[in-house]
């Protein structure tokens, strides 16, 4: 492989939640509404979105430690360590979340969605059309 | 945001895939079992993980032309075109790929699965255990 693969973020998200330590532990529990706002220069790409009902929403968790091979489950230090890619730790070499939302309204390059617990900033690097048969 | 972020492989899939063109059209039609060989810096991010019975693969598929922005559905220009945020086309700004697959044998830094349909040597950029209530 050549140079290391370098993400270009196509947007953010606006939410409420200012803080990791806010943010519920997992976004499938979440009921709450954000926002992804995609950059302009993406706009071609959003072309056919408003006939997604659901999403696949592909973050980049920009304030996690990436450092971190092992952790403690649940951050509870009376359960023995395990190497981070045997947890849902948020902190890993690459800190990718992988959310399933639901679309609720689409306006010009906003996306109003369902599912995200994101902190607000969080940069998207990915928007896809849900597919049961692929993501289930 | 800072730097935009550059993700680390932390592995490559050994597979007797070797052209995108020969791989089938969506990971999970496909039962072929290939390798995931983990650099030996992230041994430790692998503890724990022969408990997993399946996992969350994410690859980066370094092949994919990452400036398209709408593409034809399936490949077939009789499709209208549609933005790349509404298909699964791999051809993305972020050619980011999510597996579900199944953990088959753990030995050493190498894990044997099923369900990954990438081409021979596509770097991996995260190992998780899949837990259906977040990610069905």
């Amino acid at each position: 492989m050549a140079s290391p693969p370098t993400l270009l973020p196509v947007g953010r998200v606006v939410s409420s939640i200012r803080k990791p330590r806010d943010a519920p532990h997992q976004g499938r529990d979440v009921s709450a509404e954000v926002s992804i706002v995609v950059k302009p220069e993406y706009r071609e790409a959003l072309v056919g979105i408003e006939e997604c009902r659901r999403l696949v929403i592909l973050c980049w968790l920009h304030l996690a430690d990436r450092k971190r091979l092992m952790v403690h489950p649940r951050g509870n230090p009376d359960n023995p360590l395990r190497g981070v890619f045997s947890t849902r730790s948020p902190l890993r070499p690459n800190p990718l979340a992988v959310y399933t939302a639901e679309l609720l309204e689409v306006e010009g390059l906003t996306l109003r969605v369902r599912g995200v617990d994101a902190v607000d900033g969080t940069p998207v690097v990915d928007i896809r059309p849900h597919v049961p048969r692929l993501d289930d």
